[in-house]
């Protein structure tokens, strides 16, 4: 059993909350928020858990072994830190902090101190994630080509942050999780239409080795709500349709077949197509959450990595600087580090 | 009646041929193709049509008013610049020619000689696109803000030209159509997977003044059929779904409306939304390959420039010559002349 | 200011609970159910309100003007009547009661003593169906000629009633509402396929005055989920998608026209077709129960009967008990009292 | 080889001898209208053809094997019946005839000569509709339970047939074609409203023994083309949609499990739920009219029956005629002979 305290009861803390309670892995000592009222609400359900304005409450309660960190992302790497430094395991909400500097402080005094530094890519633990990465992993799909995501809305619009800090870690995350290849550089375009200076609409183009390409569509302004990414790839295809209450992952046994012998023949490349069966499978419906504080869990009894471990989240980072500079210079390469 | 014959008789030809016959304002004299048979098989329907496999015969006939050229792009210029040497009015496939250069030649010569140059942009015929257009004219949709088009597919593979030079033309000539701000420049992101060194996925982003920003995703790769434009717009905005049978374009009342008054006070940006109703309009379905014949004939009759004329020819030319420049430059901004 | 108590805190009871709570025109004094721990349960929210786990401390307490009933069907109506007898408004939930003799007991009762008797048709108040009812109101279909509807998926198998008595209520409910034409007869077809006599799968056919026709399929074994109405007409036809998140109502410009002069002159009917826009209606997203409690506070107010009164409860008991006893009789048909 | 005549060139009649000229297995001799322009126009691409305004030719050429009958369908009786007397195998445009009575004659007119009466049902010859077929021979869907048919439209109003007479003959060959049960009997309920007595909308219910219920809805006046048939069964389901474009038939592995043994301890039935992948299956694209004229030859080299032969054709029109009985007699009840 692994005691845990929850800082920060705003947007998300109350699902980190309810998943920890229901978790058999792990119990919830503590509870924090600076807002007391908000705090009881909160807690109403739960009375058992312990209620504080000052996290020096829970990170000098020695029964703790790991806090979960769910408050502004300006806060997070003096709370993640803090939390480092007096001996717990840390459980962090995306993205991981402010900066790429601030991010490597992090994973490596969370390596030095022995103690689990993870993010809460709360996608990378759905069903269709997990599906997804099951069967690249399997080989099924041959080699992979691109991958393509539309990610568009309307709605809602954030008053301090562009599109791409919104959207964008979503895939990017997913993307971490999924493709084992680097990326090499980022190139991204934008506009702005509602007159603050930061992008409603992003086009991002991520390119890794191996000729393989990412490239997001983001968007705070579309009439259509779409959550769709195709994988393009050599033996079979896959189409995610986020949207799709029971169709959501299809794999498509299409592709082109490309005949070497006769292009070099007549000069030219022959090209032939296969289109066979689709195939639809059930996915799991476990709540993400509940998988990622299970994962969690057993990090820390296991010590052993997490799937979105604290390295996880820098990568996250440093493709979201990247692409931040490129859109600042007009689509210019950026290398990522 | 305007007299009239089709250089080639390939693919497109025995579209233009049919269309020619049918067509009230127009009579077909003479069909030309180097392939005699295929000639043959071609105007087997229409006897009264006359054969050649020589473009003299057609050219030095002075009842002829005005040619079809339907032959592959290399020839488009020594065959439009001929044609427009010896007093005939001109309709050409896309693109105009291979290159700015032989466009803007074409482009003068006709207006010298006077005669119609039009290029056949045979999508601005559709009722789809007349449709887009008459509502972006009414001004219902206030300020564009952008342009977003998937066009993908399997297949096919071409074994001489990008996918940029096979679908973007499509785009363009709409985008030309339909937006009447100029683009500034071009870049483009692309990959090859096939080994032949030709683009076969490919992100093109246009950027306009007025903050107008266009986007290609042009896919030759793709599991799933797409070609869906959304148009994002300050007022209402539009989806134009191609492979919907029955319902191609939607309007929809929807959008954000920004407090200006409020934002000083806080010094933030408030958005609210607005969701209304969405309007399916009736599309004409008249063919729109006898819309556009019909527009050349009446354009010679009233000598006044087509819609797609010869200008519009060019200014598709010219975006595809920069992207493919951006391409080549890893996606270097590439400004359009 | 009405005050209301809630019977039974079952599936139902919480969502009635809620909505009477957060009303501004109702304020919830008492909750009963018999099961002590779910009372506590369901009323932990709500501190303000009294327990009790007998119906006589609510009707006996003079300051309450109203009950809610949401107990299980059999006990509907020996509840509405003491409610009615101790001179409480009473709104209950669907089906009115188990029997047509007992509704037509309570519409008097009701009736006699002045007071109101509702049903609780939830459908009847959500966005989807107002906006087609002042649809049907406006004209704007002309003739209604058909309502076809489509209620099918994969469970709740329910063990002791059978599909009709499950799924039908909500249409009939709905059409009821809607219909002003009085339903003749009914025949109705099913079949068991697991081995318990209740029917899985049904096809119920109303007949109505005018030539009006409506058809239900109902059904617990569809790989499908879909909940469709179809309602043909003479000047514009509607199709309701229920599962459809943002177009749930289209309305199409669509018809046949039918020459009678020419029928005459060639012995036979001449039909012609139309086909025009699509346009679909924004939707009130007002939560149902919300709208629903609303009418029932206006009613006790203004002394008027509610939208669904009992004798809508009643007039759908009486097409449920033809519908039984069709498809126990091998679909004759049997008309509607 | 084959020789084959055609008799009748209006409607179907082209297809028909298009598929004859391409078959590797038959070779068109003569085809036979009484109009002779109309005979002309569609025999222009195939010179070789004979081409006749009396079937006398035909019949009496002792090189003829086979004749193909594509006239109204009241002339199909005396057609096929001087036809077989002749000794010529018939291929016969659906509904085989206009009553049962002439079905009978045919059929043992065939038989006694020992000569082929095959029915054209294309729909058993597509790729879809053979699928289905292969998927239920191999047990695949466990016990079949429904059938559930929806085929409607706007237009195209008949003017001498009603609504069942023009749809229903597709989903009863497809029925026939693939449920090896037989069906018991029939009810109908349909309704007019074009003011010619003639049903444009109709719901016909088909009990077959074993439980199994077929279920039509056909329709002229519908806003929505549909074209979709569920397949209800224990193992696996399946849906067929027929305007899909690529993904026409899905299975899917659901379904219920119902616990006998809990059924009796408490007396009630206890059932669970299955949901599992699905899965698409390729289609096979050729055409089914090739399929089908493929399948005549073979019979008529190999001496054995059609997969949709003259019985089933009788079959057909079996169904078809009780469907009028009950239809005319208010939804009777009509057993199948």
């Amino acid at each position: 059993m692994i005691n845990v305290g929850v800082i920060g009861c705003g947007y998300w803390g109350p699902n980190l909350i309810r998943n920890f309670v229901m978790n058999p892995d792990t119990e919830l000592l503590w509870a924090c928020d600076l807002d007391e009222e908000r705090l009881e609400k909160v807690l109403s359900p739960y009375p058992g858990v312990r209620r504080t304005t000052s996290i020096d409450d829970i990170l000098s309660d020695p029964s703790i072994a790991a806090v979960a960190i769910a408050t502004p992302v300006h806060t997070h790497f003096p709370l993640a830190k803090i939390s480092l430094e007096s001996g717990k395991h840390v459980l962090i909400e995306k993205p991981l902090a402010s900066s790429v500097d601030e991010g490597e402080y992090l994973v490596s005094l969370a390596r030095e101190k022995g103690l689990q530094l993870m993010c809460d890519h709360t996608f990378c633990y759905t069903g269709a994630v997990r599906k997804m990465k099951e069967i690249i992993v399997s080989g099924e799909l041959g080699q992979l080509y691109y991958f393509d995501s539309v990610r568009i809305n309307l709605g809602l619009f954030q008053h301090d942050i562009n599109v791409i800090w919104d959207l964008a870690p979503h895939d990017l995350s997913i993307l971490d999780f999924l493709i084992e290849t680097k990326p090499i550089q980022v190139s991204a375009k934008g506009a702005c239409h509602a007159g603050n200076g930061l992008e409603n609409i992003a086009y991002v183009t991520i390119e890794y080795a191996d000729n393989f390409i990412a490239h997001l569509h983001l968007n705070w302004l579309s009439p259509l709500k779409v959550r769709k990414t195709i994988i393009g790839s050599s033996e079979k295809m896959l189409v995610w349709n986020d949207l799709e209450p029971a169709e959501k992952i299809k794999i498509y046994d299409k592709g082109i077949m490309v005949k070497d012998e006769e292009m070099e023949e007549r000069g030219r490349l022959l090209v032939s197509y296969r289109s066979g069966d689709i195939y639809v499978p059930h996915i799991d419906q476990t709540e993400a959450l509940s998988v990622m504080i299970t994962e969690f869990a057993s990090c820390i009894k296991e010590d052993r990595q997490a799937l979105t471990d604290g390295e996880a989240g820098l990568r996250v980072l440093q493709i979201l600087k990247a692409t931040e500079q490129s859109i600042k210079n007009d689509g210019a390469n950026v290398p990522i580090q």
